[in-house]
């Protein structure tokens, strides 16, 4: 078999010819898919053909390209173009595709044949697709593996998602501190392989204890007589599995690290954590991130069924909901209050409206903050009287701006005084609610992303109207 | 001098141990800064010694560990670290801060300081940081370099940002096809170093066309009397440097790459990305990604004066409040019928909150899919029933639950009716506009990611409101 084709511009070519083939050609979908058809208009041979053209522009993709072709496509269209996906290509095709595209290729699979296609795995691969399997299927793939390939996938899936040892693999190349560069090379070249993401070899003892790393540029770099612990770097940036995923990356990102060892509290050998693990998990998180920022579900996929959309998107509509039910009863505790001057009903979006901008702001910028951990317990007042200054200056100009504006509207100048003292004061109330809901989410040991959004509009709605109209009801009527 | 720490527990004791030396401690930041300060409690000796602590600290810290440390001091204690930091690390340190903490720096940092700084960087930093420097220090610092040098930085400034002319460095080891791989080696025995990253060695003829790849596990694994050119890879994925940074980002992580060769249109080799500026910039990305969704601009620093932050945040408020105000005009075309109903007042923020909600969940899914190719030509027209299908289910559930709620409140079934409609139609709006407003930016050639969500918030607010009351008018009057 060749090596499929990594030239981005052939890759789009035929990532162009498949979607031709298969879109608006339900007849075809439906032949594969072996259900009856509507139309009737091509013939066997124009279907056979077809297929075959499909099948051989496949065996040139990566698994990577097809995984996102796949995602690009329809449900029926998916599945059709599943079926002409070889057997030996699958597993790393679901390795690659998103979560919840996963499920809908797996649920047209018999047991056998995912079996077979997670067999061609990694050890580190299969731990990861064996979380998404149903539990009898798991159990099936353990006791198929060879034990002590067992017992590694064991071991990975005893630590949580989003740690080091969940991402590490078992792909590594040892050697012994006191040989000569000389004969690491003469064993490399007995080994004829090495495992992908390969920088550097780790240097341990007979008991496993890593005594350094030794980079391969090293081994190439000096002359071969030289002994491998005089060279090697016995000080590397080593990580425990229990290790967050996130710092992790983090040190990666710094330390410009293409691999790393993962030790265990005495310091033994247990695996490595390469670049393109630590890529794949930032970018599952940063995925995540935007999409709970939006209010949806990492279960949903954009060809996913309505039904499905339907059920994964309630929580947030719920809750949202609710909010804003809270807020029309603090609008109906002053329902007198406009029946007298209708003018406040047609204002009050106005005050509830910044306030949230505001609001989001001030959390966008703290959670990004103790992302990054900028922030310190020294620095956090200093912090909240920045934004507090920031919403008294906004307060006074924008509010001060819309005072006259409801001045001119509506000839009143003590409405628009209480225009402007309900802007400065809502602002306020944003910028305030804004340090303190995430940093409060922190100290209750709770993700400050999730949700944040969602309760400063919350409170600055129903703030806004409480604190427009209360002033209404005082200075007006 | 000792190479600066790896230890992630070390690290972190170096930073704590500087940040609570200069938090809470004016008189030593004053004195750094050589102003008079308020406080006289440290003896000269004191303050010698502690400054000598800070110094041995930062002498063991990496410039990466050492920017994020200064990214979490406000801004006196920030200038007072930096004065600290040695020359010989300034440059590397400015390559890591993030933009806004780097202007608060360089503005403390004589012309002459800044050049030194910048002159101990390889060629894609200089150019990298050129862009930031006002004019008339660019041309200095381009002046002041060689002649070659000065030209590759020029061509990369040439090429935009985020392009990847942009992000490609010069420091390649090329070998030519029809050597052994015995004489590489000898080669690169000879050279002594090799450039950081380096996982291939680049094979070019004698007009530097690239011929192909040769990885150093190849140099290794083989014997040394076979060619180059029979073991190199010689279909190898390259860029050109008009290419899009995410596009190269993305090869990069699908194709599990550490580095690729950058070409000219004629093929010819003109340098190389590495993983680690692809990780840079697709960082740089996604945190500019995060602000503009939260409408804060990419210039703001968590410590930045109040001013600055005052002007940086003022054109997303200004936005914010036109829309608000747009919003309040067409409750106030409806002044008569609320004077005649005030709980119309009183639920009508229900539903705009509601269709913004769902408007917001749908337009984050369209921008996410259009950053994953997920939308092609083919399936809009799918993802737009399938949108319709979501909002009218939820519109019919939650619309009915809230008609159902306010006939409980007002004991009016009118009333309920109308709400019931009115969330229906205002879901509708949003999901069709959810996928209009993003795919529309798309066609107009803009980045959909910013603006959507105001945009959709301000369509939600006025379409919320226009219809419920436009409903009550119809219905109820």
């Amino acid at each position: 078999m060749l090596a499929p084709t990594h030239n981005v511009k052939k890759v789009a070519e035929h990532r162009q010819r498949i979607l031709s083939i298969l879109l608006n050609n339900d007849e075809l979908v439906d032949g594969i898919l072996g259900r009856a058809s509507d139309e009737h208009t091509l013939s066997k041979s124009e279907l056979l053909n077809q297929t075959a053209e499909i099948t051989s522009l496949l065996e040139d993709m990566h698994a990577a390209d097809l995984a996102d072709l796949l995602e690009a496509l329809p449900l029926d269209e998916r599945l059709a173009l599943w079926r002409l996906v070889g057997v030996n290509k699958r597993g790393h095709t679901l390795m690659e595709v998103a979560e919840p595209v996963w499920d809908s290729l797996i649920e047209e699979m018999s047991d056998k044949d995912l079996l077979k296609a997670i067999k061609t795995l990694d050890v580190d691969e299969q731990a990861y697709l064996a979380q998404y399997l149903p539990r009898n299927l798991m159990g099936r793939l353990l006791t198929s593996l060879e034990p002590d390939r067992r017992a590694q996938v064991r071991e990975m899936m005893h630590y949580g998602k989003e740690t080091v040892g969940w991402m590490m693999d078992f792909e590594l190349v040892t050697v012994r501190p006191d040989v000569t560069l000389g004969a690491v090379h003469r064993f490399l070249r007995l080994r004829k392989t090495i495992p992908e993401a390969t920088d550097k070899l780790f240097v341990t003892d007979r008991k496993n204890g890593l005594k350094g790393e030794l980079p391969l540029t090293t081994v190439l770099l000096h002359e071969p007589n030289i002994l491998v612990k005089d060279v090697m770097d016995s000080d590397p940036t080593t990580f425990q599995p229990e290790d967050k995923a996130e710092d992790a990356a983090s040190a990666f990102e710094r330390y410009d690290l293409i691999s790393a060892p993962v030790v265990d509290a005495k310091g033994k050998l247990m695996g490595r954590l390469t670049i393109e693990e630590i890529i794949d998990s930032v970018n599952e998180e940063s995925d995540s991130n935007l999409r709970r920022l939006g209010g949806l579900s990492p279960e949903e996929d954009v060809f996913a069924p309505v039904s499905k959309a339907v059920k994964t998107r309630w929580t947030w509509l719920a809750i949202n909901l609710c909010t804003a039910f809270i807020a029309s009863r603090v609008i109906g505790l002053f329902e007198h209050t406009i029946s007298q001057l209708v003018a406040l009903a047609t204002l009050m979006p106005i005050v509830a409206g910044i306030g949230g901008n505001t609001g989001n702001q001030t959390i966008t910028m703290i959670v990004r903050a103790l992302a990054l951990h900028r922030i310190e317990s020294g620095n956090i007042s200093h912090l909240m009287f920045r934004e507090l200054g920031v919403a008294l200056i906004n307060g006074i100009v924008w509010g001060g701006i819309m005072g006259v504006v409801t001045y001119l509207l509506y000839d009143d100048w003590a409405m628009g005084g209480v225009m402007t003292l309900a802007m400065i004061l809502n602002l306020l109330v944003a910028a305030l609610m804004g340090v303190v809901i995430p940093m409060t989410m922190v100290k209750l040991g709770r993700d400050p992303a999730v949700g944040s959004s969602v309760m400063i509009t919350a409170l600055t709605d129903t703030g806004g109207f409480f604190i427009f109209l209360g002033l209404a009801t005082i200075f007006l009527l």
